[in-house]
């Protein structure tokens, strides 16, 4: 590492220390080298590829691309961590599915169920309080659960070499957005200390919300699904909330083909990378035969449609903030 | 003016003659003075009412506030126009209501059939075309249209006090967003040409997008109702897109009271504005008994809520941009 870092200093150019600087946690290579030339071409005064600061978007999918998703979805379990929080105020749920799956611990049979278990899940607890009551929820549970295996908290499994690549992209004008499958107003808890990214760039689903009047108004979540920020639902999002198309979207499962489609068939310079999970020793390692995060046709397509595969065990020298 | 000036110049302290050349168009008195000062003592370093610039977010009704909208909303007149510009391909219209009303010129039959003759021409005028098909027919259509009354292009007839506005709170740090009943797509078409307000920015209200796959995907306007961006749908779509609460709100209806309510209701500082329609000579004059931007609640409630009226007859000292 000193030897290759001596050698850079004593060979190239100031731009590239400046992007080597600003992606450490990335290993030198392929990966690294499309994004940086990419960065620095559609940046440059006076490139033939220059893309105005106003146009400069890039959009990242929230589980497996900026954080981990295994064994389940992180919102997921704390769904499950809220039903069992709650179950003393709902003595029903002892005897009733899907809950008693939950407090049975058999998350099998509610996996099994689809959609018919997980919207009364959901339901309980996710809608019946305001957006501020929400929040607060979402972040004492943030503060105190802890992920099954890593026993580290779930904000402490974010992608180290994601958070340096959106504070690159943000360095070079870049607007970084969250297009996610997940909950918009669960994202928005805790995204702007992880990512950097404020509420107001956060695109996830959502339910309806119902502006209650008075002399203290607030905001009700209700049960009302509105829009399912998968596949074809993120350049639905995208659309909805940025008005423009991406110049660059990165993604990590199949849900995310859509929104790669979207962003790199527009015309002029266009980035799409999906993170691969390689890495079982450090993270996990699935691709198309998982329940969560699956990726087929994203790696059957990618070299056709020239997306850069993020090969997360040869690509990044640290996963987590703390793992080095 | 000259005098004035020159007794400006002579005598005011730097911020103050910032403000003014900031304002020009703005009357000095004591709506004027409300603004700056609550600006100034928002933004100065160590002002016990200091706001952190991410909080600074200053939200704008469109239709009565930044531009007119009599006799009637521009949107409806362009939808208008759009039925009449389709008819040679409906010859089923001549004889099909509401079409039939809109083709006879009985705008009167039209208004008194409500929703039920509304939606209809929504459909046939806004749905059924991709979002980039829309934007091109609304900007075509804003370059040939000119008003009934004054004969102006459309956007030319936007409130330069209400451009000068926004872009002295964004010299001060304020996000400017804009909230509106309006179309989000039919807004966001030529709201950053007339405002400097980006796509990202606009809210409005929403029918369905449906992503179509494919070598040159598109996205489908439809005509699925999802949000009415008025009255409660008004701090919906603020914390929707926003996800926090605004600091200061600029509305003229009773449309605008939810929002203004939201924003003004937060702790610490806040503003909220209505702007009165009382000059009848330069622009047009209505509150309580219009049909369009009624004005009733707002104008009974604002002294207990300290929202301040902007009395356009009074305060402005120009209209639109081209007016003097």
């Amino acid at each position: 590492m000193i030897t290759m870092f001596l050698a850079m200093a004593l060979s190239a150019p100031a731009e590239a220390q400046t992007s080597n600087a600003a992606l450490p946690s990335w290993r030198d290579g392929p990966t690294k080298q499309a994004i940086v030339e990419f960065v620095e071409r559609t940046t440059k005064p006076g490139s033939p590829d220059f893309i105005a600061p106003a146009d400069r978007i890039a959009v990242f999918d929230n589980d497996g691309t900026l954080w981990s998703e295994q064994p389940l979805y992180f919102q997921f379990l704390f769904a499950l961590d809220r039903v069992r929080a709650l179950a003393p105020q709902h003595p029903e749920w002892k005897t009733t599915e899907p809950f008693k799956w939950v407090l049975d611990n058999d998350i099998k049979s509610l996996e099994a169920s689809g959609e018919k278990g997980l919207l009364p899940i959901l339901a309980a607890t996710h809608a019946g309080m305001t957006t501020e009551e929400f929040t607060a929820i979402v972040r004492d549970w943030m503060a105190d659960a802890r992920h099954p295996v890593t026993k580290r908290r779930y904000d402490a499994m974010v992608f180290k070499p994601m958070q340096e690549l959106m504070q690159y992209l943000r360095a070079n004008g870049y607007g970084t957005w969250i297009v996610s499958g997940g909950g918009q107003e669960f994202l928005r808890a805790w995204c702007e200390a992880a990512y950097g990214i404020p509420p107001q760039q956060v695109i996830g689903s959502y339910a309806g919300l119902k502006y209650q009047a008075g002399d203290r108004p607030s905001i009700l979540k209700t049960e009302q699904p509105e829009l399912v920020d998968d596949h074809a639902g993120k350049p639905v999002g995208i659309q909805r909330f940025l008005g423009r198309r991406p110049v660059m979207a990165f993604g990590n499962s199949d849900g995310d083909f859509e929104m790669l489609e979207w962003t790199t068939t527009g015309p002029g310079p266009r980035f799409g990378a999906l993170v691969h999970h390689t890495d079982a020793e450090r993270e996990f390692a699935y691709d198309r035969k998982s329940h969560v995060g699956q990726l087929a046709r994203g790696l059957d397509e990618a070299p056709k449609r020239k997306w850069v595969l993020i090969d997360m065990k040869r690509d990044w020298e640290t996963i987590y903030p703390d793992s080095n």
